[in-house]
């Protein structure tokens, strides 16, 4: 079982996966997920650091060839910049055995989405989720596919925006998307939306300062067209229209458009 | 509140949507979300047909309003081409007091997370979900930014790929796919995933046929880089490594590379 847990609330934990973690022998995550689960006498966690995905994975399927049932959890959901994919890798390149497995990914809710719901609807329209962390792939691509997105009129998830390892991936980014969006785009913080030290903070494209994000943020970029709906409470609505207009991929508005 | 009720099963409702239903007087939905629900005595259903999303989202806030507990329900996340955005164009086009509302969105496991997660890891690197409608968009914008995704090297999931209204749009999507991707890429067809009524297609862009989708499935179209992985039960695993090499964004590969 490859389990997303959601973002941190128990609210937000579909029934299936907490069955699936409840009926699970070994658990195998990230310590601050396993952290989250509540285990029962014959259960056993199997904790390890973030970097060591395929190792954890490996270990999993090694577990439940042997007959175990095996749980691997990841906070949002597993099929995003999470363990599922690790899984296959692992599968692809193990012994043949491991292909009999039965194996099953079941959802969550992923960041990008339980962030949105708390400022409103800025993923309303076509929308993008990519991963600013290097470590997997080279920072050239991760700028080009930052201009294409935001020059085709895609809202922009931002994903591992930055971390100790990686200190100035986020601000590069803004400033890619700076030459290609409105200077007044709004962009998004959410930091463990719907959990007790929840930080939602809104800022437009111009002062979106890097500082505001911790490895643990999603950032949502909006495009030309997404919008602020000013509130009594202080807190604007941000969305971004289901219309969209000829021209809508900002090709008028002097970006690097695609086509 | 706006809910998501997530992609069908019961397994995949949270427990803050179920609690949210539970809670409210008056429900307002297309019918066949509010078909899913099972309401006390005191609630009533507000159904209405799914081209109403606008006028749907007044008359929740205008019962709002009026001191009622109102509900919208979504099937999958209601910020992904669902009610979160309809209800926030019409606060900004309402009256002031519609502002003051005390308004929350519920997030849910949207249709391309639960498609995925049957399959594989498909949407295990950068990705992007696109709705296919242009019924709100011009069609020239849809192609625009397909080539624009599909040339970045982005995983694409298509929302709302054909109805019985737009029949044509699919079909010509995967030619402007097929123009820029591999024709051995793989093409995930998911409908109803996780449901009794579940059907899951894995195809070659080259052999991607519109007739395998109706207006409920959603499908993942791969990067050149999503992998088959043969397994004996006969479904292989989907997925797109968490890796990617410099040239990812299918520049090599004679694509309309964006940068």
């Amino acid at each position: 079982m490859i389990v997303g847990l959601g973002p941190g609330a128990t609210g937000q934990v579909t029934p299936e996966a907490a069955a699936a973690v409840a009926e699970a022998e070994l658990l195998f995550g990230y310590k601050p997920y396993l952290d989250r689960l509540t285990l029962g006498p014959g259960q056993r966690r199997q904790p390890s650091d973030n970097r060591e995905e395929l190792s954890r994975a490996e270990a999993a399927l090694a577990a439940a060839a042997a007959g175990r049932r095996a749980c691997l959890v990841s906070g949002g959901d597993p099929g995003v910049f999470a363990m599922a994919a690790a899984v296959c890798e692992a599968v692809e390149r193990g012994p043949d055995a491991w292909r009999a497995l039965d194996i099953a990914v079941l959802p969550g809710v992923t960041a990008m989405l339980a962030v949105a719901a708390r400022v409103g609807a800025p993923l309303g329209h076509d929308f993008c989720a990519i991963s600013l962390s290097d470590n997997l792939k080279p920072w050239p691509l991760v700028e080009r596919r930052l201009t294409a997105a935001a020059g085709a009129g895609f809202v922009i998830a931002l994903y591992n925006p930055i971390s100790r390892a990686r200190p100035w991936q986020l601000g590069r980014a803004f400033e890619r998307l700076a030459a290609v969006l409105p200077a007044s785009t709004p962009v998004v913080f959410g930091r463990a939306a719907g959990r007790l030290d929840e930080r939602i903070a809104i800022r437009r494209l111009a002062e979106a300062d890097p500082a505001l994000a911790d490895m643990a943020t999603c950032i949502i970029v909006g495009s030309p067209h997404t919008r602020l709906v000013d509130r009594p409470d202080g807190q604007p609505l941000v969305y971004t229209p289901r219309f969209a207009a000829a021209g809508a991929d900002n090709a008028a508005a002097g970006g690097e458009a695609s086509a």
